[in-house]
């Protein structure tokens, strides 16, 4: 999945008929033939990709010199040559993934085939400050740093998944982010600086629909979504087999789509918005009117197993949204899975029955029975992965 | 822009690791730098595209039997050396484009920049049965292939646009079609039978926006949204430069998100579906109402254009609707563009105001912003159009 439009490198050539384009191009066709063929020559890898064997061979040098490949002598066809094998397993690539929400921090490390290699987490005070998740973020690299160059691994860079959009003319965070403080925060650069690596920035649902794309249980799959319930709500889309960023790199924002005519007013502005009726902090408000008071999410998730109706009832109506919503999203874009992560996936597929429901109702039976509707495989990680595989593929 | 998926050669391998699409990746190299670069030796051509001097030779071999390029001799650095030019304008390869409606057909005659050599439309009877439309078809083509023969153009096959979802995995007509006799029926291989060629067929909405991305005003965007207003509402998507056909083919159905709580029902099944406001019949119905009697699509773009109150009333609603599902289009999947496309467009500039405070009004002010809304740019030949890009496309 060819990651072709980031928040960094943003002067790097885009089209595919450049020259560094075509080196990246040519460069990963030999790295597929090795992958799917085991050690070759490098008249093989000639023949096998169509380029000129002085091509290959400048490839191979660059190779080496990366670390990604090893070359040898061998014997083909009586006469000497050069073989050339994918480096082992041992001293694999790594790349780290950072998840930041609005209170917490997650930080993975993970290979290319998105094993994760070390891990830490650090929950985070509401409003907390850039800074203060800075510091929270570099004392948490520092701490999974150790075990992976401990192991030989070979760390290529970071992404970061931020709960808001990433403007890609600019890198900056746009307005509706559930971090206000970070709203025009070069985050890229700031990160990179403190981290000293360079850092790949995207919408936090965005890099959730690339982890479950590359590494979930469907992957491969060339069209997902992969919707986020936290303290927003918000989408990302992996499309034709690529993350689709659209022209600014505001896509999938159905936290915002109507749903209620008459509704509440949204922290948008507009009226009636998925958030008011789906998001965590809407579902725990109209919990608390029969409550008497405020409950945390782990109330609402205990509640929901234990039965409680007026919680089950907080979350159908929740789950009836994002069900209308999500048939929209099968009438718009037709997706082949439909992942749904966030905090309240811990009380498991109790959550999918009324967002199926919903679905079914807006739109048609051929696409409803078609689209698969499922619960995030990769856990509380999915943002977090979907760093490391943006870190990956900017590689 | 590639087209990875038809209703026809769907056997072909979709991957980019396969040998034919590797060879037909390494065509379009050599064929974009003889575009860009005008007539080159061979060995020019292996240096610039980095591709064997072997693999070179072997491609430009299959591109003169194709009558893409033709060869002769030159001398370079003191050597006789192999030129290799794109064949000329004349005898250009052509490609027929037919748009059905409800209650016309149009076939045009395009070449592969989306120059219209040939053309000719017909109108049909509301209800008329498939057959009938075959005929009229047949005809067509037949009138309009002399002309295309006489200048010495070669026909490299047909691209047939209907109103109505095409099933990705089988090539038939989804339900939901605006011609209720086609759903279920082979529609690619009935007439291919019938006109002698190959027949791509796909969405008409989908192949508007092919045809203003490849060849409208806006050509080359990477993003882009065709809106067709006509019998029924649909729109067709170019995201991230190749058209977006989904899991099953049945992408862009926004006549059936909802607009209206609780409005009418609609021929979907469902309630206040964006066609029960917008398409032209359930406007020519909203002003039936004052009129007193069922007026005509014409008679609508005439008192629009005299400005009288009830149908500038009617337009605006339903440009409000329009905008408002646009505007989810926007925080969905960001496009560059909107190009709006219909038998209404006859109104001209007057149809986008509404549609546009819809629109701001329901995405954010940045996205908005920069947005662009226009009337289609390529006028009634929109859908034909697209039709002959996807022929060419496939060739």
């Amino acid at each position: 999945m060819p990651q072709d439009r980031r928040t960094r490198s943003r002067t790097a050539p885009r089209g595919s008929g450049s020259p560094s384009a075509l080196r990246r191009a040519n460069t990963e066709r030999v790295l597929r033939h090795l992958r799917s063929s085991g050690a070759s020559t490098q008249a093989d890898l000639a023949r096998a990709t169509g380029l000129s064997p002085a091509t290959v061979s400048n490839l191979v040098r660059s190779l080496v010199d990366d670390g990604r490949v090893a070359t040898g002598t061998t014997t083909a066809s009586g006469r000497r040559a050069t073989q050339v094998t994918l480096v082992p397993q041992a001293g694999r690539q790594v790349a780290l993934g950072i998840d930041v929400g609005r209170r917490h921090v997650r930080v993975v490390v993970a290979t290319e085939s998105g094993e994760v290699v070390g891990e830490s987490a650090h929950e985070l005070p509401a409003g907390h400050r850039a800074s203060e998740c800075l510091q929270v973020v570099a004392d948490l690299v520092s701490e999974v740093r150790v075990a992976a160059d401990h192991a030989g691994h070979r760390l290529v860079g970071a992404g970061l998944g931020i709960p808001g959009p990433v403007d890609v003319r600019t890198g900056l965070v746009g307005h509706g982010a559930i971090l206000p403080e970070w709203v025009g925060l070069p985050v890229a650069e700031t990160f990179a600086e403190r981290l000293g690596m360079p850092v790949h920035v995207d919408n936090d649902a965005t890099l959730g629909a690339l982890a479950e794309a590359r590494w979930g249980a469907y992957k491969g799959v060339q069209d997902l979504v992969y919707v986020k319930v936290a303290s927003g709500v918000g989408s990302g889309l992996v499309l034709g087999g690529r993350v689709h960023r659209g022209h600014l790199g505001m896509t999938g924002e159905i936290g915002h789509l109507p749903v209620a005519a008459y509704g509440q007013v949204c922290r948008c502005g507009n009226r009636g918005c998925l958030e008011t009726v789906a998001s965590v902090p809407s579902m725990l408000a109209a919990l608390g009117v029969s409550a008497g008071r405020l409950p945390r999410t782990s109330e609402l998730i205990s509640l929901v197993q234990a039965g409680d109706p007026a919680a089950l009832r907080v979350l159908e109506d929740a789950g009836a949204a994002l069900g209308q919503v999500c048939g929209g999203l099968c009438n718009v874009i037709n997706p082949a899975v439909i992942a749904v992560g966030g905090p309240l996936t811990a009380v498991g597929e109790a959550l999918l029955p009324s967002i199926r429901h919903g679905l079914s109702r807006a739109t048609t039976p051929a696409v409803a029975e078609a689209t698969v509707l499922t619960l995030t495989t990769l856990g509380d990680r999915t943002e977090a992965l979907g760093a490391a595989a943006l870190a990956h593929s900017a590689d």
